[in-house]
């Protein structure tokens, strides 16, 4: 069953800035070269009710497939490069048919 | 611009009860009855990085169709009669395309 796998989040830096811009095109380009994510999206959040900002969303076919992305070099190293020093707040879910 | 309306939540219902599915069943059958709501779906938040399990998505053409949503009697209807007394925690999220 397909997985897919969203992460809403808020960046430290200004909207509307440079550094915005940069983390989110980086987390685009790197995060579609893994191999097995599908349909990745980044989106807008925009409820007031929420002070999370973006949101990146990709599919996994299956759990394997999900795993592998967890465990990918490429995945591992945007986590401790960009995503920890640039991110100030985030909630994970993953999302199956029901 | 299309909008994504997104609610991720816990029922007070034990997971796999009868309450628990006609609650999930209840409100596919009110929402999708909605003028204006479109490609509705009902998944399982299963990622254990957080402790809601469900998730309600819709996807507005516009602003306007999600207002007139949010003021439809029977979206208010199934706030007051079913949300409130079964949901014991949510959030909502709303997406547009980057």
């Amino acid at each position: 069953m397909s997985i897919q796998h969203t992460v809403v989040f808020r960046l430290v830096h200004e909207p509307g800035s440079a550094a915005e811009t940069a983390f989110v095109e980086n987390g685009r380009t790197v995060l579609t070269s893994i191999p097995g994510v599908t349909d990745f999206a980044v989106n807008r959040q925009v409820s007031p009710k929420s002070d999370l900002t973006w949101q990146f969303s990709m599919v996994f076919a299956d759990q394997a497939a999900y795993d592998a992305y967890n465990a990918h070099p490429a995945h591992v190293g945007f986590v401790e490069t960009r995503w920890k020093p640039e991110v100030a707040a985030f909630q994970e879910y993953d999302f199956v048919a029901a």
